[in-house]
């Protein structure tokens, strides 16, 4: 028998072969849409299920479940557990239980499907083909039913999916927020259609040489903290970050010359995710503590950087002769003002990944309720399209033209992933939050934008959010960070204020 | 009992999982030298140790053993194992004895001394200072010494580890080629020197911008039959190619304005590899069946494609047109004849990877002779930077003015690669050998060369060579492509050929 004190050396250790596993998992995943050839994708995805199949072993390995249960019984030294240890033991037992509930051949099964699923709605969107697409979404819902009731047998099986990306949320919490934000953002989205304000989105679709949008883009999150020496920016179809190892968390973004919002926007968007993971508590490396909490979470820092910042009039006034100096000639006729209105534009589109920060919570909605009623089999597949422009003209008012535009534009429900789609919104709302709960601490945020001292802004960050890890559930980092539970009011507060002011609202 | 039928089933999963852990791994090294963030270096260290162990953990499995006696003792379907079957089970006993004669202490102690050792190694070099370097060589040749006697205890030392290298041979066997070769090339390279013919190498070294020294070298190897679409080409400071799985093997190559070689044949070098990894048996992917069978074959492929074709003045009527094209001005006062000489120029020199194709193997035997002394320790580590000049002295005729183009020139002791070195002469000795053989079955091979048409060759190759991957040991390969068991005569044969008429000699 081993000595019973190290027994939280050799948790960690078992721990951090896991993580390895999953950090090679993440390297190939990188690789697949960064550099690799076209003729790899085969072995690929059989070397992500072995990958799969190995992370699995490990967490189901009847060794951590006895250590698990001995640190449970008998604690450290005879005494029971407490602060960070007991935590990495809560986090431990969570993620056991989890991998222990799902039989192995599931795991492979979502793992084969996933492959195809992604394969067939990429071809599948390219073509406008949701029929094609239809028998592998059939085959992913039957398999999200299954997972939900392995993990949570108790639970509505959509509250089991979405708590593997918002642990804590549940469908009732998401429908007490969003039912009343709904309204809200509609009295908005129509106030500012009859404003008759109209900025000049134009000015952003001029012609933004690639080596410019990519050298700005670079300054710029460099300056807001991200840190290349633990990074890198890689261009991919879409846009994501994505921690390889500790020291190694790299960010994608995409180019189009003819769209200057796409890089500038979004590469701040990655980056704001990445500098959550490049600032989570080192002494908890490769352990459940040192991750991420949760995507809502991950989502507020994100949409932090990219709108509270970002997007802010204050931040374009030291920002924008610098963007105009690195187009020369391009935007010597439009002022900053005008800038400002326009990467601020409010107007209902069919495009999530595209849409302002105040319409964008309608996409959300939308998805939020199409995937309950598949989940549920009250929306039969075959019914998605129909469902989605109906859901589509009452909620923004406008129908896609085809499925590509509509019900097969994101690849989440190819996955598998579903309750994923409202911690965009709910990430959003905590990040106004985090931010006037930063304006208490900090003073007046507008003076460190203009100021471009965006330090004390990601240290304050790092304290409240990052340096926790998982130590707090979601909610309970939000209420300490901030003072109270997750809330609309801050982020209605906030689009009042700005876009009145940017509408010229009564 | 499961079905004793469907053990070789089981078994070519259970090695293919075991595949998937090195593909991993692969994709993390070339990953290492190519994108990834500096901060990423102390996670990609222990994930790949996780990977080792993992990788060891598969085939130090009871069931792989049990599968393995299995086949051995009953067959299949009553009857014994013949073909390929026969063929994958024992090379599955040959690699799965290995591991098991290896414990997993030692296993983990080389993984960590070689990521320590290539870091002291590198920093030494880069300060010249041998003295830094000296214990982690220590450290490592003792490693190599406790691996050796794991592996094979009753086998010399050398003896045990060149056979991971070089499967079959033994050091008797590879001084038995050199003895005669080292007084043959000493005796050309006299010759060359006293021939009066000096060829101008300096239009090498000319200004060559490296955007069109990319494109000329894959235009190349893509003509020679390097396939981009289960490939790429990247840049690091030493040249490799690598597979990472079935339809994606990489190589990588290093630019320099002024010097052409450089990138020109290490890129030719290094599809040469990448080609004998692309065309290995497809059937037995994922098994040692269907790997490469060692690395004095392996440097064949490279050999052929850099030297034989790539070095020859029939390669160069077609080519040096489009060399000259691809360089607008740079070589227009050269003529053919000379830019061939250059590109053959024969001169003792310091480093080995820089040398031509006659000095080269003075390199190699230098290596040899020392790291036998090395190991079985009749020359301390302190001595070796004085035993280096002056082996270097005896057969080349030169001495480094300092350690870091001397004996810190090359990585591989840093690695624990004992043993490896003479596999680069057995290679370019092999390509010669099988070259004459090619010749005997398709003709004048200068023809190919002149007109372009590198597909024939290359089918020769994959028929003899790559398509038998592991089937049959390196020297029942080489006797079945070319009739005879590994000889230095053709080599000798090439090289007086060759350079008589370069250096008109007699």
């Amino acid at each position: 028998m081993p000595n019973p004190d190290d027994r939280l050396a050799r948790l960690r250790d078992h721990l951090a072969g896991a993580a390895h596993l999953a950090q090679a998992a993440a390297l190939l995943s990188w690789d697949q849409v960064t550099h690799m050839p076209s003729g790899g994708a085969e072995a690929r995805a059989r070397q992500m299920a072995t990958l799969a199949r190995a992370q699995h072993a490990r967490w189901t390995a009847p060794e951590l479940e006895e250590l698990v249960v001995a640190l449970e019984t008998d604690g450290v030294d005879g005494a029971p557990l407490a602060g960070d240890d007991a935590a990495l033991v809560r986090e431990t037992r969570r993620l056991l239980d989890r991998a222990r509930s799902m039989p192995a051949d599931l795991v492979a099964a979502i793992s084969r499907q996933r492959v195809r699923g992604r394969q067939v709605w990429g071809q599948a969107r390219a073509d406008d083909d949701f029929a094609s697409f239809a028998p592998e979404l059939r085959a992913m819902l039957a398999l999200a039913r299954e997972q939900a009731s392995a993990i949570a047998p108790d639970a509505p099986a959509y509250d089991a999916l979405h708590d593997l990306y918002e642990r804590g949320s549940t469908a009732a919490r998401v429908a007490a927020l969003f039912d009343p934000l709904r309204d809200e953002v509609r009295a908005l989205v129509v106030a500012i259609g009859a404003s008759g304000v109209r900025p000049d989105a134009g000015i952003l679709r001029r012609e933004f040489p690639e080596a410019a949008q990519e050298a700005f883009a670079v300054a710029t999150v460099r300056e807001m903290g991200y840190d290349f020496t633990r990074g890198r920016l890689d261009r991919t179809v879409h846009p994501f970050a994505i921690r390889v190892g500790a020291g190694d968390v790299r960010i994608t973004t995409r180019y189009r010359t003819d769209f200057l919002g796409s890089a500038l926007f979004g590469t701040i968007h990655e980056a704001g995710h990445a500098m959550y993971e490049q600032n989570l508590p080192a002494q908890h490396v490769d352990t459940p503590l040192g991750g991420s909490v949760s995507l809502g979470i991950h989502e507020s820092q994100s949409r932090l950087w990219e709108n509270l910042v970002g997007r802010s009039p204050a931040f374009w006034e030291r920002a924008y002769p610098r963007l105009q100096a690195a187009f020369p000639g391009v935007l010597d006729d439009v002022r900053s003002e005008a800038f400002v209105a326009a990467v601020n534009e409010v107007r209902p589109s069919l495009i999530r990944v595209e849409a302002d920060e105040i319409t964008y919570h309608l996409h959300v909605m939308l998805r939020f309720d199409l995937e309950r009623a598949l989940l549920d089999g009250s929306l039969a597949v075959d019914d998605l399209p129909g469902a989605w422009r109906e859901r589509s003209r009452a909620l923004l008012g406008i129908e896609p033209p085809n499925d590509r535009e509509g019900c097969l534009q994101d690849v989440h429900w190819s996955q598998g992933m579903v309750g994923y789609f409202p911690t965009y919104s709910l990430g959003t709302l905590a990040s106004v939050q985090l931010w006037e709960a930063m304006a208490r601490d900090l003073g007046d945020l507008d003076e460190f934008l203009r100021e471009g001292r965006f330090a004390p802004l990601l240290g304050w960050l790092v304290e409240h959010v990052h340096a926790h890890g998982s130590r707090h559930e979601p909610e309970e980092l939000l209420r300490r960070a901030t003072g109270a539970p997750l809330s609309s009011e801050p982020y209605l507060r906030y689009v009042r204020a700005k876009y009145g002011a940017l509408y010229r609202l009564a």
